[in-house]
């Protein structure tokens, strides 16, 4: 095995690219001056080195507690519960929203043998009263998956003295909040409905 | 910039990654254990520091002399001429050619700015004799660009004792050859035709 055949078997490994695509990124990558594959390989080995979970939404950050949490212009008192912090990046593009986050870290999935315990669903419920937490917004993604954790979520939420929200089904039912265009996030989040 | 968002940064420089599939590539990272992310770095700095040209080819390797050059099973007396490195490695997963290459590191291109000059044409006419060449296949790509390269080696080779082929045009007319598939490639080799 070359080593032109080692990065294009590490390239492969990445979602959507074949072998193929691999092969032709290789290429390219050759091409180029090798400062471009030289800064890859050093981003690529900052995030490993540098990144961290926040202590109190368990986003990526760099610090102990990250920007969004640290930002004192953000209202403590809405908590926008998510599944991964990817999406937390991508409600922050739709700019609408003020509130901090909650990251679950994936979501109730009994197939794949992931139940609350593996959820980060204690955390949160510890931090309701010391965060001063008056409204809840369950932005788990509309699927299956993720309504079902809602509705596990609203059931030990209910009697914590906080309002729940379910973010409004204006995202394409089986999509992915990740990958949502930051208007639809930001009428589904302006379309919110208390659970009843 | 955090160095999530440089790593997003940098693999949309690749080609055909957007932004978003930047995002979603960094993001599923992330995910991952840190070995994936530290192997594909290591694999990016390797390719950097070690690959080289093979001085009778002009093939990517790792030694001065590149292992297809160097297998003394391989028939030294049919030459197949190409585009780029990239292009080797389609038609040696063809399975059907036997002898060696000569990479041109690029196609004529007047509106580029690229030259006969610019081409590894005069190594190429260098090695006809020293290595017993007896056929030169043209195999630059089925474009314009790669067909007028094509003409123009034609005239550089004409009356140094070797018979000139042409690749078939069994490739679809304006593809790349570095993507077509091994059943095409070979069709191709098998129907090459003389220039007249």
């Amino acid at each position: 095995m070359s080593v032109i055949d080692d990065l294009a078997r590490e390239l492969a490994r990445l979602p959507g690219i074949g072998r193929k695509t691999a092969f032709r990124l290789t290429h390219h990558l050759l091409r180029q001056p090798p400062e471009q594959s030289r800064r890859l390989a050093e981003a690529l080995v900052a995030v490993t080195e540098r990144v961290q979970r926040c202590t109190r939404c368990r986003n990526y950050t760099e610090s102990p507690v990250c920007p969004l949490c640290a930002d004192p212009r953000r209202d403590a008192a809405t908590l926008c519960v998510v599944e991964e912090p990817g999406d937390i990046a991508a409600v922050e593009r739709a700019g609408e929203f003020r509130g901090l986050y909650h990251v679950l870290g994936g979501r109730l999935s009994p197939l794949d043998g992931v139940g609350p315990d593996d959820l980060a669903i204690a955390p949160l419920l510890d931090r309701l009263e010391p965060d001063g937490v008056r409204e809840v917004i369950l932005a788990t993604n509309p699927s299956l998956e993720g309504e079902a954790t809602a509705l596990y979520l609203q059931r030990q939420l209910a009697g914590r003295g906080v309002t729940v929200t379910r973010i409004a089904r204006g995202l394409p039912v089986g999509g992915d909040l990740e990958y949502a265009d930051g208007v639809t996030i930001a009428q589904a989040l302006a379309a919110r409905r208390e659970m009843p």
